[in-house]
């Protein structure tokens, strides 16, 4: 732990405006519910502020519309949660990598493995592999022939790289992900499957967050690319030939299929579907378990999630779903027959 | 194996009423279809009654209105299926791990491991981890710093537990489930995301079983937490902050989204998604591919899945699902200028 | 690579009639977008003939009717994807593993391993197991005790395949694929779960590709069979106790619940869901995210899936969802006193 900090230490190197006692010290980040003395919170919104009166937390970042919510002594800022997520990272600095490599990983002789990098044991540099300054390979990892992982990148334990794929700086993959696998490409032909050979790369820029347990695709013949600053949660699926655009990010187990392009700054939400071959615009928000089955041109967020209801409900409605057209045409048919019938804007 | 067992043996462990010859020795449990001498099947319930005249099987465990359903030697009892399960056990029982670190296990100095638990070829121990009684790690898991696993647990090859994060007593947690990686937590900050660091653990109870490929993310600040006897399919997504009531089950695909609390007793169908922030109460069933959007106060089945139909006639419908309202405002028009109109109870 | 190879020499050996020069050589194919010199693209369908124009491709490969859309080099041929899938195997051949076991491997003294199998760093076969002739053990695989790979087959790193299952000839499953682990086979019992032993194998035939993270589960008594020729995506999951036919595909994320048998040849898309105990027969196709909740007897393409939209338009037809029985019962009574009231066929 980097701290503690007084709250007039944090305000300095985080901006913000200290209301109350500025000399409180600080030394870690907790939730309104459960943080105790010398921890700070943080009110998302006024609309919780319900949790503001049971807290025991030493100090809370909050917004200015919510600054006389509480007595506590307070830092007040306009991106609370983002604030929070600064002050976090300064309590909670991440760990730097113990340079070495463990006697009981194995790295082939013509692989290119930074002094400051860190090799756990169990993991596999293959040949021709890079691994830049500070990378630090988890335990059990594979990093395939003629791969790279940027400086201050870390594999967590059981991450793998397929051959020739390219992580940038700064990246945290966590375990289970699988970079590089082949893309889903089979060609029919008289009711069998003939596989076309995925001799494509992945690409993935800097910054990048991937989830565990997350698999991307290598390109077919083109490279699958994730750009800068993507996150992508836990259990994403992307298929081969995407370009997932900077700074998007996805909830888990949202998932693209083959030669889609997302733009940039996109969300897609928790188990959200964009088909193959598809363009998603910049600033595409999809909502959580929503399918995505043409192009989309405009900015916005969009929406396709069947409601749910008690079971019963359910039943009675979704029956009459599978008849929707009959329905109209007999709303059609009343429509015609009624005397004072006018036009409609439908 | 553990048997043979006589019908009459069997009966004085698990209790039912043997019905026909109890001398009847039964070496293993089988199906209706495919059993053999030897073997006991069961009937899940009589409208599967059709396959009781084609079955070979020595013996059948049945419901009391099944009983007379076969001539067959049989054991009568109030929920075979859970009988079936308890013989099951008794014929094969669970394998107690022989003791011993595998010379090419990495086990830190100062990890406590148990004189009884096993840890196989290529496993991982990290510092100041904690291993119960016979506990049993699997070839190439990870169990890291500070990580405890309880008694009689079992990790199957490549699971990984994080730093910090506990593993009660008697858990079976299946190859390639990830436990303890970070939550998704990313504030937005002018077009970027900045990483919240996510400093919570896992809490996993007693007699918890995880499926394949499962992930259950650790908290940002307070604990994921995961009670006692929950079951957990594979490739299901537990977000941060979850806490998942005791002896809830969720089938292959589920998710949970950050900070949702699921009562006690609930079930998940396969592919089932619950939103974040949301809390469903003791008892609530939620349907195979349904999106919970709203907390649940009221314990029951809730479903909301699209029916599936021919695809030119789901075409034919979709469309006028986009145009509802539209219809409802024909109908409604069509409502107004009628003259008979009656007061509706819609 | 095993290029090049001239148009005349690849129509040779593969079929298809060359139109312009045939002693153009070709190295790698690649796509129209970024196929450069010495490189072979091919035009899926007239559709994309836009693309034609701007490639910088040696030759392409193209369908009868799309021969006179470019004047390049060309292979004309009834099934251009399929052909390039051949040209391109052809240019790009699996590589053809370097024999023994690696050092740092650690295979079972009772383990067959076939003298020309590659096992690799990490890796762990069991007692008992077998590996056929050039089966490819990646680094860090776990083949469990009595598990059988069969010959050509191709296991990535970290697979892992639990005791008892077996993967026929010529398969490629990808990383973090889990073959094997415990059907979720639970019975209810006074609020708490019962364990089914799941004492059944996974059965794989020849000719299989597993994806990456993909999970089939062993069955409960019986095995769960994925027969010859099947192609399942990344993320996949086949409950325990199901049949896969033969030839059949599942694009990413498809789910498959225990004890459904699948046919031949049928195809799920991305997402897809086929719920526990169902039937569907050759030939079904499932579209993306649908969810198959009744057995299928018909051949057809079978679709289920919530149309998306603008978030606003979305909430105002979701609600009308959620009442359209009420909806449609103010249609009846609408109809009932509509005086030119006709029998309708809906």
């Amino acid at each position: 732990m980097a701290g503690p900090l007084t709250l007039a230490q944090i305000a300095s190197r985080l901006g913000g405006r200290v209301v109350g006692d500025a000399s409180i010290e600080i030394e870690q980040v907790g939730s309104l519910e459960h943080a105790g003395a010398r921890q700070a919170a943080f009110l998302a919104s006024a609309r919780h502020k319900a949790k503001l009166s049971g807290t025991r937390a030493a100090a809370v970042v909050l917004a200015p519309e919510a600054e006389g919510l509480t007595a506590l002594p307070r830092i007040v800022c306009e991106r609370p949660y983002a604030y929070f997520a600064r002050l976090s990272q300064l309590l909670n600095p991440s760990p730097v990598p113990e340079p070495g490599v463990h006697a009981a990983a194995h790295v082939a002789r013509d692989a290119r493995v930074a002094d400051s990098a860190r090799v756990e044991a169990g993991a596999v540099i293959a040949a021709g592999a890079t691994l830049g300054e500070r990378a630090w390979i988890g335990a059990g990892c594979y990093v395939g022939e003629g791969a790279a992982v940027g400086e201050d990148s870390r594999l967590h334990p059981r991450v793998v790289v397929y051959a020739g794929c390219r992580i940038g700086a700064r990246a945290i993959v966590h375990s289970g992900a699988v970079i590089g696998a082949d893309g889903f490409g089979m060609a029919a032909e008289e009711g069998r499957w003939i596989k076309v050979p995925q001799i494509g790369r992945v690409l993935v820029g800097d910054d990048v967050e991937i989830g565990a347990n997350t698999t991307i695709d290598r390109g077919t013949v083109d490279d699958t690319v994730i750009e800068d600053g993507v996150k992508l949660d836990n259990q994403v699926q992307i298929g081969h030939n995407c370009r997932i655009g900077a700074h998007t990010a996805m909830a888990g187990c949202a998932g693209v299929a083959g030669s889609a392009h997302i733009g940039r700054r996109c969300t897609l939400g928790g188990a959200a579907v964009v088909l193959g071959h598809l363009t998603l615009c910049d600033d595409v928000h999809v909502s959580a378990a929503t399918v995505i089955t043409r192009s989309i041109r405009k900015p916005g967020t969009y929406t396709g999630l069947y409601p749910y209801d008690d079971h019963a409900s359910w039943t009675r409605n979704a029956v009459l779903l599978r008849h929707l057209a009959a329905l109209e045409e007999r709303l059609g048919a009343l429509e015609k027959r009624s005397p004072q019938r006018k036009k409609r804007n439908g």
